[in-house]
């Protein structure tokens, strides 16, 4: 992992990106010389806190995107927080709790430490025919335990953490609409990831080990990479200024849309910016093997940028319709924000088969980087792997290795699984495009225009 | 045609739509009571002359696209005076011309004399291996033919000219990007459309005969349609002060270019408003039907709002990253708005496949309004055509004919074929994503990302 | 229409092919020198009656495809009458009954006298939610009204008639599944056209009056086209000897799925043909537009050709792939004529795409036959639409007017809508599919992979 | 990998399947007692030797797909012996050779022993834009060295070698047409793998030192995997007796269109057949997820279904529509051998990416085999991961397993780049789909039907 992007993570080794509000300074520090305007430019955009500038937080995801390659695993804790911000506060309007200074004054210290944080929502859900309080154990919802007078204690897991093994905190949130009494598991808070009781298990991933080997040249990219992991909670105290939520079963459901429709509009930024990476390393391998002027290379490479630049544009489209919430930060527009979505669970998808295409069999055939600097093996590599004359064999390698990375090795779960399952599976973008589309209006237009009663 | 929208054209009869300063006056007058308020808003928004706010322009596209379900012809005036505002504004300062001043006071006439205007750009361009001064016939681009103290006379025609018919004014720009020796085509201008010399030839379209069919139940869209034309120019005088560029032949891409990428914005909103229409349609004809909640109806009609709502996130993407133009007004981004047109080149064909599978068989089987009402014929329809108790057999027909008028209709022609060829063909688009993509500088990117020189 | 196909119909006017024996015959009287061979080898492998080699049905009805370009409608009877054929053999070996010698001597008639004979499956259907006894109206559905010493009294109506109306006999089958107490609705039978109480009522389609134009090169095929009737039987009478089925409800719904799965097939076969005009027009029209050689216009041609074979594929696997009945007569693999007719839904839309792409904007623009006959607009529409040097202008117009009949006239009721809604919808196919597929199958195979009991 | 089917491969241990001969013998000793009857069958109908009956390779290849869930290597030898088998014979026709019975000679050789044969084509190339003999180092195409009495030497590299490491001999084949003035590159000869001079560099693929792992729970597929093999040869000396082509240029072009038509025709069977094990492995994490009813989950697994039935439809067609050669055996239709291919190249991906949609977030995410027998973090993943009430978590993590060795593992590399990259990528088959496809064919008929001269 590249040095100078490795901060003061609590939970585990190998933190590879930024907190949340060092994120512009950690750009400022990757750039060199010619790019520190870029960035401060995108650093003074991005000062205005929670009430973020919702175009801007696409573009700079995208820009994080390009830079790494891979999953940077920033978005889920800032998707959290600008959903707690508004809710707390719509929730204190109504029931006439202080959930949103508290929420505001821990925000505040969160910045002032310069904290990464990290967002939890998924829990296993066990039997899905069953309500939490209905499932043979009830540990598959996380909940509330016991109440003390100081705090809270709960238990439960949360499925799927992109990114908590490397923050300091991290926000719990509900994982479904509660009904009335379900109000033990309405729970909303922060805690230190290192807290007594948390337990974290660490995911499998595809080539995942190649990170280990010695030759670094296999590992597709050389700096950056995610990991996810399952979380355990084993009777963990939350103190009283850490709680959010509690048993307010009508924000609940507010909480999980806006929370998924904040991290649906992400995936328009961070992965048109891997899909970036992904164009590039395409169009330099068809340089390489000399194949770049042919036109039907030409014409994949113009459908890679067309699928991609649709991802973003709904990304942007979803910001640019969103609208200031009565707490004061902004809300994207739900329609669009699962739109892009949608897409985001198909295109790259397509981007990965047209750079297999472009980039040939070495993909799945080419040997190891041990082979290449063996001394017997590594000169017929070297010989048979030449291709156009000025290209150097480790370039071309090292080209190959990312593309293998993004399209069938680890930078795959990122770019394509996560694509499909993060932030919900496609069918969850369904429902809520089917509710949020308006379909009535348009029946009535179109009775209108026909002259229906 | 209805009554309340039909104005003073002047080049021929059957005006479908509003003159460019009228849409919104337009709207409302078209809107009965309770849609007051809203048309008023957009239409105060709108006042901004031509340094328009592109995502307005946008959602006034779609709102027009949805009251017509078919190519309102608004488009094109708007997007030429916006190219020619702001390239003849950069003329100016590089030739120290003063097209600028004229065209602002040609538009001043325009608004307040309440004026429809079109724009002419297509050529005939006849063999396309050859330049435009080696051509067999020198007509086959427009061009400057002869010059006068007053003015200058020129002959050519213009193909594709989508409303020109029922508009007062023509906007003459040239067709591509010319070179030394070429200024005679070079030529940018406007001329009534009742001018001496200028002839229409009206195009056949698809089932255009049924909107002069004795009974009005066939037509399908009973209110509005499209039409085209070719247009002919004979020895036709252009006074001085309707010139806006005359041999500056390093301004004549940039228009071009500008029209282009304007023309293609337009497409996100318009066939994003017929799409609307296309989808009430056929979530009415699925409740006639009695089919409205299986799951795959709506599963086929929320994909239907997905790839509407994905064209629609792309026209208002392409105008949120747009910028002022030295002129003052606004550019969309020329990238986003390539990826919208192409694709808008995609999408209404899966819509209209989507709308063909659910609507049924009738939508190719259905008996003529004249045997509806027939006394013999009549009540066999009646009888046989019953679905769901509660539908009316008339209001079925009529929602029937409406989705067959948009998917292989008089209306298909606007919204599938104009969708494919208008503003130009998908190659068009391709070339202008493949230079304003920046893939070098992804390759950049990756080459840092590797560590490659 | 051309006059050496036009044969006996009784039931109307303008038949347009050939009776069921005939089609071969015709094909000769077609075929001018050189390709009488062929036709009389097609021809001599096709007289194995009833007993039809499948791989043989599919390559003649994609030869008819692309001599009409049209909808050829000759396959529905022969699709009938091998249902028939095989469903009766084994009925009367459970039930005791004589209907397959009675269709066999029927069809021998039939052959003799060089019949047309079409078939009629589907039923008005009313309520979708209720029986066929239940409806308000008990027509919705055919069915046995009265029996006589001779025969039976029939009424109700059969909709979405391809081909009927130049046909000179009718096979009428079931529409559905029948249970126990619907004995009346299950009813098979043949009667002439023209017998007394079947009344026809001709549908509309797009473009259908350009039929009748007095200039038909507006037309777009000038020798071919469909028309589909909505026909009524009221109180029909049918004589034993014609009755196949009458009661026994335990062979409906096999009936129905043989009928639906040899007609699955059929469309592998005529729609490839169909696409082969399509491709042949869009490649001759690229040619005259000059651009033959274009990279990206060859590209879209051999996609176009890709997706036709792909669907012919289908076509002969689900022939391959078939077996012997025990009747003798040879029935198709249920599970791969159901995936053949599913890509049908699919693939004509994107060929007729792809044509509309190459084909360029006068698609939808061009002038009508009367101006380029004109005086006056005639040599101006000649002067602007010369293409490459060597094209002539009317052959031109033809082309473009044909992919216009196929892609949004008159012959897209036939390649599109039909594609999608003939033989059922998309839904109905993937029924099949889910059934046939031995998914359980599958299943255990992983299993035992993965050693999981 | 499963004992009972490693047999005696001499280049490298970890053979996966079996021989030439033995395929059927090998099926019959992996399948448990019911299945005997039908392996049987199946390798009654393969005995036919050379003269395979083309449809009933691909349904073996179907079969041992699904028995394997992986590349199972043994359609390589196959593919390059009827290939050699007819052009040995026409080149002895021409030129007065005697190749044909010399193959015929070594072919028995090689069942008599029950040998396990590889075919190897793709050279190194170089630079692409030119011919061997002016390519800067000569062995970027493998070529006769010398020429001695008894034989010749040969040097050069063949890439990409699937399953070359488990043969006991390869069969050398001429990479591209070769013109006058390259016989030396025109060799096609046989030597065993375990040959002087011959070396073997092993391929890394995706994920691929999980199969050298303590805990096979995390493999995925528990039994059967592939590999790639670079494949050099320095001064290799082959024997007349195994020479089948030198010098007789003018058959290259045939014996490599030939074998890639027969090896895209392969993947119809193998591909679809491992499209079966992943549409079994949905289905089986659909019902242990207990969301096997959910419509939209049925309806993806229809999807798939429908996809992987197309492939095998144009494997069936392309061999249902073959002919026989002069020499005696079968030969694919050329032109839908490379439809299949090409949809190859496409509905894998599709497969993959609706499977991961099925799958559901864990693919990415669950924990190591590890973990799970870990005293202390096992019982936390067992009580989190429990679902459905009879599921196991064990047989769940299986099945998990396999579809991400399937859709980003090591599996992928064989399912999804292989299925682009093997038997040439998409823009070989679109060059011989345009040859093939006689689209002069089609434009005669179009200007007949339009009466154009």
């Amino acid at each position: 992992m590249a040095e100078s992007i490795t901060i003061k993570g609590r939970a585990g080794e190998g933190n590879t990106f930024l907190t949340t509000a060092q994120v512009i300074e950690g750009l400022i520090k990757m750039l060199t010389a010619g790019k520190v305007s870029e960035a401060a430019d995108v650093y003074s955009r991005c000062q205005e806190d929670i009430g973020y500038v919702l175009i801007n937080k696409v573009k700079m995801q995208r820009y994080c995107g390009i830079k790494t390659a891979c999953c940077f695993q920033r978005c889920v804790g800032l998707d959290a927080a600008n959903s707690i911000f508004s809710t707390t506060f719509e929730c204190d309007q109504k029931h006439g709790t202080a959930y949103h200074q508290r929420f505001r004054d821990y925000w505040k210290w969160v910045q002032k430490e310069d904290l990464m944080v990290d967002g939890a929502m998924t829990d296993p859900k066990g039997d899905r025919g069953k309500r939490p309080k209905d499932q043979a154990d009830p540990d598959l919802y996380l909940s509330v335990k016991e109440r003390k007078p100081g705090g809270v204690m709960i238990s439960g897991a949360k499925l799927h953490q992109t990114g908590m093994l490397n923050s300091h905190e991290i926000l719990i949130m509900p994982t479904l609409t509660l009904r009335p009494g379900e109000e033990d598991w309405a729970i909303c808070c922060a805690i230190p990831t290192n807290t007594k009781g948390v337990r974290y298990i660490y995911g499998r991933q595809t080539s995942d080990t190649r990170k280990l080997e010695k030759f670094t040249l296999d590992v597709g990219n050389p700096s950056f990479g995610g990991q996810e992991v399952m979380t355990v909670f084993e009777n963990v105290f939350v103190p009283k200024e850490r709680i959010f939520l509690d048993g307010e079963i009508d924000f609940s459901g507010i909480l999980v849309e806006r929370f998924a429709s904040y991290h649906r509009q992400s995936y328009g930024g961070c992965k048109a910016g891997v899909g970036d990476a992904l164009i590039g390393a395409t169009a330099l391998i068809a340089r390489m093997n000399g194949v770049a002027e042919a036109s039907h290379i030409r014409d994949k490479i113009v459908e890679m940028i067309h699928l991609n630049e649709t991802i973003y544009s709904c990304g942007i489209a979803c910001s640019a319709m969103g609208q200031q919430t009565p707490a004061g930060n902004y809300q994207v527009n739900l329609l669009l924000a699962n739109v892009c979505k949608l897409n985001v669970t198909r295109f790259p998808y397509e981007l990965a088969r047209l750079a297999t295409d472009v980039a040939g069999g070495l993909l799945g055939t080419m040997p190891s980087a041990a082979d290449l600097l063996d001394p017997v093996t590594g000169p017929y590599i070297k010989k048979y792997l030449a291709a156009a004359p000025e290209g150097d064999v480790v370039d071309r390698i090292k080209v190959l290795r990312l593309i293998e990375n993004l399209v069938a090795g680890a930078g795959a779960v990122g770019y394509l699984i996560e694509s499909m399952q993060g932030a919900g599976p496609p069918m969850a973008q369904r429902i809520m495009i089917s509710r949020q589309a308006n379909i009535e209006g348009k029946i009535t237009q179109v009775k209108e225009l026909l002259g229906i009663s």
